[in-house]
């Protein structure tokens, strides 16, 4: 018999659900019908969470609650950061105060990038990208280097909080500009409930399931530091990552592994024309035995970001498995559909752009 | 023969000397007549120093320099704490830009001392001080917890150019808290001359040897930050520590090894008549023997603090020495130059605690 295969799931969803068994992560199955406005609660691309019942309550009862989220200012905004930006963008639609947080710092200390360079790519990549996407202007966003005092005084007491062991445990080897960054991370996290900030309410940060040792840490911390602070220990939503276009991880570091909102359409058509699908070695064969979805960089587009209803996105999947959609025919609708996305999307961030002085100086 | 017996000496001098050879800090005896104003550099009180070349020019062309340093709000301020603020004051005196740091994120670290607590220390117990022993308030006084922007960027970038096995070869077991900790003391130090601050220009940090390691570090730090910050490498002075009253350190955490320059006269008094001296075990003995001026804690106050003529104070070494002058009445014409010391302090201290308000809005 045939496995079950499931049109919204991921090729790795075996390792995930052991993952959040060993980890304690819940499953967002009970919030899937609830929040199916979002295309990726709706689709379990996000799969998983930490303490997502207080933020579900806040939704229904119109209670406001903190959305975090960190961008590293290190390349191009592709697809994959698509992804979380529209999941930030839909809880600030729901009433979330939503903090942004470019981790210019982590990117100099970790990767070397200058932070002049970290600030230019944070804006004109990511928040540009993010305004043209629909983010509204009045989120609360800083660069790590350049704050507030109180965000700073909290690292340092943070500091006193953790052992070296414990890191060590997280992160791997150690060094004094890792241990910086990683305190960072923690402060982005915890000091919007400081009551400089919005004051202590709950917390969602949206995060790959990468991240959740780094998350695990910062409700550990945050319970420590109940001596002087009065937080709410932070949630998460855990969410899938999109696969490279060329197999893979997609990597900002690899061009072809993604495609950017700022790639010109053709440049995009040309390299969903050339993705690695989920296809077979011949006609023949694919018309005999179906194409394979779960493993089709092309679907995960369609997926994820480009049909937004699920019966045109089911109605691909049954033609691509049955063998009657073959990936030539499949490519060229997918790339139709990118071309008019960011034909459209790019005239939006142009405006962004203009509006980028106006924004830093808020 | 007995050993010649210097009146301006201390008993460690031998051990200073090794530590002076074996790190490469330099005599100060080629300063002490042009500097013969200054009494702790004349009584070789201030006996080594680094690059302290530069800062002698800077004096004598008029030129600026920077003098930093940081005080421990951990407790009492005493006779231990005015050495060094006499000496803030001689250098503000000579046009130094004068930076004083309350390193209450240290205290906090590293003691548990509470921020708040340690600022009120900082204000009351020192800064009060100073301003009554004649510190000019347009000083520049820092919190470590409540600064600048760009003084904890610059703790930042430098996270990344230290390893963890040197800070642990100069402050043994680490923790993140240590680190930090520091690393904000390097900050302290290298922050002053930013282009927000003073900008580059030779520096002086008077410290006790003890601190000499951080001096090295921070010495280093300077000159692996010249990728982005231009950077006059900081120097050093190194003064001796008076003793405690009852014999040992003199220590905060021991109010009867210490003055406090707001104990009362008559508490004053009391501790000097009980405090351990340079004395034989009988009156014949010292009668026929003389006393010990270099190991007697009543010699050391005349020394650092209580006489300014040298001829005079070499008068009280004579006659000790000599047999003549017996404790019981060198003590008592201490506590009497004492006593008249501390009321005249005093008055000045609390018209400075009225101005603590004005200080710190400035």
């Amino acid at each position: 018999m045939a496995e079950r295969i499931d049109p919204w799931g991921n090729g790795d969803v075996g390792d995930y659900q052991r993952l959040m068994d060993e980890f304690g992560i819940e499953s967002m199955e009970p919030y899937q019908k609830k929040f199916s406005s979002n295309r990726y609660i709706r689709r379990r691309i996000v799969f998983g969470h930490r303490d997502f019942g207080a933020i579900a309550e806040c939704i229904e009862k119109k209670k406001p609650y903190i959305l975090m989220t960190g961008l590293m200012p290190s390349g191009k905004f592709h697809f994959g950061h698509k992804m979380v930006a529209d999941h930030i963008i839909w809880h600030q639609s729901l009433g979330a105060v939503t903090y942004v947080c470019a981790a210019d710092l982590e990117a100099y200390l970790m990767r070397g990038i200058p932070l002049a360079q970290a600030k230019d790519i944070a804006l004109k990549e990511y928040v540009a990208n993010y305004l043209a996407l629909g983010m509204k202007p009045d989120v609360h966003f800083w660069l790590q280097s350049d704050y507030k005092v109180s965000y700073y005084r909290l690292r340092d007491v943070m500091s006193k909080e953790v052992t070296f062991n414990e890191l060590k445990a997280i992160y791997g080897e150690l060094s004094p500009g890792k241990i910086f960054s990683t305190l960072t991370q923690a402060a982005d996290i915890l000091h919007t409930q400081l009551p400089e900030f919005s004051g202590p309410k709950p917390t969602v940060v949206p995060v790959g399931i990468d991240q959740d040792p780094h998350i695990r840490l910062t409700r550990d911390i945050a319970g420590r530091l109940s001596h002087s602070y009065r937080l709410v220990t932070p949630g998460a939503t855990y969410h899938t990552f999109m696969s490279g276009l060329s197999g893979g991880k997609m990597s900002s570091s690899n061009p072809a592994s993604y495609i950017a909102l700022t790639d010109s359409p053709k440049e995009a058509r040309r390299k969903v024309m050339s993705a690695k699908t989920g296809g077979k070695a011949t006609v023949e064969e694919q018309q005999k035995l179906g194409g394979s979805p779960e493993a089709c960089s092309v679907y995960e587009l369609l997926r994820y970001h480009l049909i937004e209803d699920d019966k045109e996105l089911e109605d691909v999947h049954k033609r691509c498995i049955s063998g009657r959609l073959l990936c030539g025919e499949c490519k060229k609708a997918c790339a139709d559909r990118l071309e008019a996305f960011l034909i459209e999307h790019q005239k939006k961030y142009r405006e962004a752009v203009k509006q980028l002085d106006r924004f830093m100086q808020k």
